[in-house]
């Protein structure tokens, strides 16, 4: 039986636009770009304005501690701003600052780029360069650096594109100055199906990262660099203690699971950045609610999909356990309102009149705590079972819903007693794009 | 990810008309009683022939030895029938024959009438009598005695009701000799919500059995009374080799653990018939399956759902890692054919046309191995987390229905490497029933 949540919560904020790679072969793709006709589509933030403020509360992974808040600039002197020669403002896109390092410094004068090109949508992160002052970060007084001796900072942006055209053609923009020795980092099911036509396209030559070590590296990365990546969800909250930052010293990170959902799931077991298995995974994922959504809601993108969850009733379509009980069955301590089966109003057989109306909304919801209770159970399972304590989702299907959140963490919550913790990511979608973008030793094609 | 079943094998044998609980209230219960009009239900056997048949391979569950199959007759002197007052004839339906002991002496005599009313079906199991000398099966050389002095046999007989009504009519009739002082014995959710009615119009007194406590009860009796219960499935063998009695001694039975999927599922570790715990459960079961497909499919019944699922080709409507890596996964040993998204391929979000058509047999099957999977890795993570060997499945879903039994069987032993073998009974939906008829410390509601 699953988490029932019988109140709608209101999504914090309406987000992006939808899913589905194009799946038309590579020969008559030139045309296709050419044909484009779909309306553009809308731009907008990846995290939502509440995740991307710094005011939350920030509690340590590790210890349990509130953190204090001490911006670098408290701490570290603020090197002296060279002459802007060419002042290169900072993109109003999300991006994360890269630490100011060796590793990095090339990418100062050199682009780079990396896609991840998964079942359903296409994840971008590329580099750019910055004069601008940023708000830098420090975890619990560790002060990092972020600016070169030349007052440059090197910036990762995050974008997401549904069909490969659009991702060719930003790319085209973006990168005006590739050349032929350049590099295109990938990653994903498609880097493998479209890399001919993203080479030809750009001219460049691909480098390809296996698809769970780019996974890792990309989340070691994020959680090790941004000192608010994380976080956790409390449904009972009020307003944005909701929300709890939880930063973890690098050296604390691991072991963890890393729940990936995506058009299905992985379930990887993390010991160390060179180090993890794919110990699981299951067929329903982000693809089961859409393709599922798609057929029962008159919902056009994902999002419309997520709202119309928010807004309907899962009793209406769900069987509870009052429904077979008359209450709750106190035995077992399953109360009158847990979930006894997922859709299961919706049986008609046997019935007159033949067909039952239920309203879209109530569907959608039921969709959406069937497939996330299931994806929370499944995730508590193999956490168990490996005795892992930190359980990280990752993958472009939560979004910071509330709905999706509360279902994972309940269902981690209930069935571990406690023992075990969900945690989020502000990048959730990109951590396969951000290991690729990191990784120096792909497999190249050209 | 899950499995996935290329091939679509036919059922067996169709079988029995389907489910739905009429949930009106008490209050207008006798005028729909009098207003029935839908056309009489189409009784059909409960379990097909081949099951029936005792001729398949037995290998003993225990040892793995292939048992020798010595009727009764062969060991026993059969007793001299006595004189035949009353010739009372076996039923041409599913029966067992209960051991001749003191503890059912009394049902030569007394109808017992047990029933399991669940979220979607109601399960009934009464007891009769007969005269005529039935075939005896013996447990690798233990003989059992069934018949008594006077050369009675009494019979466990099963049966199924989709509507309260119509069971309160077959019980008026099969159960004539009724007295106020008579108890019928309940379980399942209903048990409690209908108990006022069932009372009322049989005019007896009503002695519940705890679920739980019903179904181990009921899983004991059938595994240690009735040689050939249990069976496993093999996909790949050829004709009736595809199904293996697996008979186990009495006291190797235990520990296991029991997955009954009715409407949702619950998962028991059964240490012994007064030990056992509900250690997980899950709201995908059988009403997800027939919620979903009474919606998206014309089915109208449970078997016209499995039968078209049988037709079906997933491969149409479920995302597969070829379709997002162009091949397998190697790295990951995933092959191509796997499925990647259950349900994906719908996912008609961004695409012109809005409306995909699917074909709704696809529909079905995908949906099938969608439930099948989530239900058999859910029952491995639970079986390795007790270290327990044997899955037995109980519940209305499976029915013998041979993409169901090969999605289970394949999911185990996929993800336990051959360590965990599943197991299926002939009885499965009747677990409940009887064990509260074999019940004698029911609590009584009168």
């Amino acid at each position: 039986m699953g988490h029932t949540s019988v109140l709608s919560t209101r999504r914090i904020s309406p987000r992006g636009s939808p899913p589905n790679l194009r799946r038309t072969p590579p020969k008559f793709r030139k045309v296709l770009v050419l044909k484009e006709k779909r309306p553009a589509e809308i731009e907008d933030p990846v995290m939502d304005e509440l995740l991307l403020s710094s005011k939350l509360k920030r509690v340590d992974s590790a210890t349990g501690c509130v953190s204090p808040r001490v911006a670098s600039s408290d701490a570290l002197p603020i090197p002296a701003p060279t002459t802007p020669r060419q002042a290169q403002k900072a993109p109003k896109t999300p991006y994360v600052i890269l630490p100011a390092c060796d590793a990095f410094e090339k990418f100062r004068s050199i682009r780079r780029v990396s896609v991840d090109i998964g079942g359903t949508l296409i994840k971008v992160v590329y580099s750019s360069v910055t004069d601008e002052e940023l708000p830098e970060e420090s975890l619990n007084g560790n002060t990092r650096k972020y600016a070169y001796e030349d007052g440059k900072r090197v910036l990762v942006n995050f974008k997401k594109f549904t069909d490969l055209d659009r991702l060719i053609n930003f790319l085209k923009e973006i990168w005006t100055d590739r050349k032929s020795g350049d590099t295109i980092h990938c990653t994903g099911g498609g880097s493998y199906k479209y890399s001919e036509i993203i080479m030809k396209e750009l001219g460049v030559r691909l480098q390809r990262t296996d698809e769970m070590r780019s996974l890792i590296f990309g989340v070691n990365f994020l959680l090790s660099t941004n000192v608010d990546e994380s976080f956790t969800y409390h449904h009972d909250a009020v307003g944005r203690n909701k929300f709890q930052y939880r930063p973890i010293a690098a050296d604390l990170i691991y072991p963890f699971l890393l729940v990936n959902i995506g058009t299905g799931i992985s379930i990887l077991k993390v010991d160390s950045p060179t180090s993890y298995e794919r110990v699981g995974g299951s067929s329903m994922g982000g693809g089961t609610f859409m393709g599922l959504g798609s057929m029962l809601t008159p919902a056009q993108n994902f999002d419309e999909l997520l709202e119309m969850a928010n807004r309907g009733d899962h009793r209406n379509v769900d069987k509870l356990v009052c429904d077979i009980y008359g209450g709750a069955y106190d035995e077992l301590g399953l109360k009158a309102d847990l979930i006894a089966g997922s859709m299961a109003k919706c049986n008609r057989f046997g019935e007159l009149p033949k067909k039952q109306a239920h309203k879209p909304e109530d569907i959608a919801k039921s969709l959406l705590l069937m497939v996330s209770n299931n994806i929370g159970q499944m995730a508590y399972l193999y956490g168990t079972r490996y005795n892992l304590k930190r359980i990280y989702f990752g993958g472009y299907f939560i979004r910071q819903d509330p709905i999706t959140m509360r279902t994972l963490s309940f269902a981690i919550n209930y069935w571990s007693k406690g023992e075990i913790e969900a945690l989020y990511l502000k990048h959730e979608g990109y951590l396969g794009a951000m290991g690729s973008f990191l990784d120096e030793d792909g497999k190249l094609d050209d």
